[in-house]
């Protein structure tokens, strides 16, 4: 029998002192979201493949891992029909149906927090596989912007647990991304490749955005029109409403602004110095099934994008057949996980490690009596390990260091312990 | 497009209450076992198919879900080779292709710990899924009873975190129940029969095992000299080398023996009137690959087993090509939370647990000073739910006492709050 050593393609392997933060990060995120009300439920890692492929995941629907059907069910199959499940690609789809399927049984709005692996056939890259840990939280039947507010300051709270320096949350709308481009002329049948070349605005600047959309063949005057909303723009709005009325905008609908810019002001209100929430109207958020405020998160010592998400009333209800409002964040554990990795961080740790290291010839008496006394240290409250001595103890002890061990006690064949 | 709002079948949704339970259990486990010094470790949910079909696995080889080749590699396929890839139906073949493949970054010896899915095409039951939380403790590279010690001492700490009573620990050895076996001239090619039967003693009793052997075609002089080494027995043997010399065995190996008794009298002492440690020449534990000692637990109070395990030294060094000791215990952690929650377990909670519901038309300004509220209230390690008052606020109160909450506070319309 042939065996192989290495994981499958694309899937991760976790060492003991990578386990070690993850672990300590995942906590911190439960603990700081359940805080705030929210409810950690889990959804099963198999979903129906009709559920996966319902036009929601996007290009995400090209990189689902099939599951082949079983026994009878596969022997009556034909080779377009192998599969009727599959593994999910994101949370959001499970949740939809957990909810549907779950609607009496949950409060009235739900705040849900879900937490585990999704899966994607994508092309590996270094730190990315095809199996990684998605974390979403999400407000399902609240209209308002409570649950916006209430998803910023709990994630917030999350990422002040993790020591992780100020951070920024960039706030658009989707109607106002709409309304800036349909004033200026452009074509409403082509928003999307606007926002997606809009999108690029950090990489290629506004000059950039302006060629690009010109090459796209928009008509010239409506793109300069549209370019001129953004510029000479800098990173410190906190007024949609005061951004486009500046900019000799009128026909916008203040309910839009007013709701957008009352999420900035509560906002930054109750974090004062921990975070800066502003107004940017150049973000875009890759999926096309927002209907309304986005936003993303950013941490300025890091320059690293660790959240995002946005309201979808659109989508949780379609298993139910009518609208539920609903609003998410998804934090990007594996980034979090890769920015404290980066910079060494290690997991505040209350215990005393201690190693007790018995020679192997030691007498029977001896290792029992170390037993014993690694009972007491634990009883105590410390972390023990009770391991034999390796004949290159030298080794052994640094490699016991590097995982947290400061304490040693050795036990000697003769007693010159 | 058709959604369907029902699980995949045999797959478990989890609710917010079971969370809480399943969270506070995992919680407990992992800093039980890290206390001893067991390093936690994930290895992917997907396996390659040889390492699956390794016969390893026993019967958990014809419950494999399966996954579907993808691209190319399926289009180069033909129908009998459309899957090079399935999910884990246990944490064992993983572990041991981890070990392999990390083996030169890992201590050693290493006590590895993993708690994660596994996947099993089973028939569903009454709680019992085709998705299902495993957990495992192994050490790997110690031949000696001091892992087996370590495994009872970390095991006991863990049970005792969870106030689940006093527990039993049953002992046997692989190589003792062999060699009553052959002492009684049953024939060696055909042990797997006699143990399967042997197992069966809890529910037939002494007679039917008589019985049943019998019926099997086994000679019946050996039958009644194997059937006399199993007679009169009780629950508290301490020494098997005691046990087998009084019934007038001699031909067995006393290093077994003095082994085995050791393990009982060293975790007896240490654990005291915790639990009660026993040689039990009847256990037996299903999978053949054990080698040395086999363990099972059991909580007095609760009548349920919850752990077991053994020795297994001939399986981990399978990708290695050479021998690696190994002894492990599988903690039943479904088997726990269902007792547990079958108990109307609750979780004990430090924090004080505050709902705000506020009336929908309340002002802006009572929304904002309720958000505030929210946020002191937190700040002092309150959890706070701040929600939307619906019409049937006695019906929402009901639910959220169901959910912990203790404190209300209301903030309605007009100024009668």
């Amino acid at each position: 029998m042939l065996f192989i050593k290495t994981p499958v393609k694309g899937m991760p392997e976790q060492l003991p002192e990578d386990m070690v933060i993850r672990e300590y990060v995942m906590r911190q995120i439960k603990d700081a979201y359940r805080l705030y009300g929210f409810n950690l439920i889990e959804t099963p890692l198999i979903e129906h493949i009709e559920n996966l492929t319902g036009k929601q995941g996007g290009e995400n629907e090209k990189l689902i891992f099939k599951i082949l059907k079983r026994g009878e069910k596969l022997a009556e199959s034909g080779a377009d029909d192998l599969c009727d499940s599959g593994l999910r690609y994101d949370l959001t789809v499970p949740l939809a149906r957990f909810y549907a399927n779950n609607m009496d049984k949950l409060p009235n709005p739900f705040k849900a927090f879900q937490m585990g692996y999704s899966f994607r056939a994508e092309r590996p890259q270094k730190g990315r596989f095809r199996q990684f840990i998605q974390c979403d939280i999400d407000i399902l039947g609240d209209a308002t912007n409570l649950a916006e507010i209430e998803l910023i300051l709990a994630t917030s709270e999350m990422l002040s647990r993790l020591n992780l320096g100020k951070f920024k949350v960039r706030i658009n709308d989707r109607r106002l991304l709409k309304t800036m481009a349909l004033a200026s002329g452009l074509p409403a049948d082509q928003l999307d490749t606007v926002f997606i070349i809009l999108d690029k605005m950090d990489k290629v600047g506004l000059d950039g955005v302006r060629d690009m959309l010109k090459e796209e063949g928009f008509d010239a005057a409506a793109v300069e029109k549209y370019v001129a909303l953004y510029q000479g723009m800098n990173d410190t709005y906190q007024s949609s409403r005061s951004y486009l009325t500046e900019r000799g905008m009128t026909d916008f609908d203040p309910a839009v602004t007013d709701n957008l810019d009352e999420i900035i002001r509560v906002s930054a209100d109750l974090l004062q110095d921990k975070a800066q929430i502003v107004f940017d109207p150049t973000l875009v958020r890759g999926m096309s099934y927002y209907t309304g405020p986005i936003f993303e998160v950013e941490l300025e010592t890091f320059g690293s994008s660790v959240a995002g998400g946005g309201r979808y009333d659109d989508m949780i209800g379609k298993y139910l057949g009518r609208s539920v409002p609903a609003c998410g964040f998804s934090i990007g554990f594996e980034r979090i996980f890769a920015v404290l990795k980066d910079n060494h961080f290690t997991v505040p740790d209350t215990h005393e490690n201690v190693a007790i290291l018995i020679d192997k010839k030691a007498p029977k008496e001896k290792v029992r009596t170390a037993i014993e006394e690694a009972s007491v240290l634990r009883a105590q409250g410390n972390r023990v390990l009770i391991s034999w001595r390796n004949s290159n103890a030298k080794f052994q002890k640094e490699q016991l260091k590097t995982a947290g061990y400061t304490r040693f006690i050795e036990i000697f064949k003769e007693n010159y312990s």
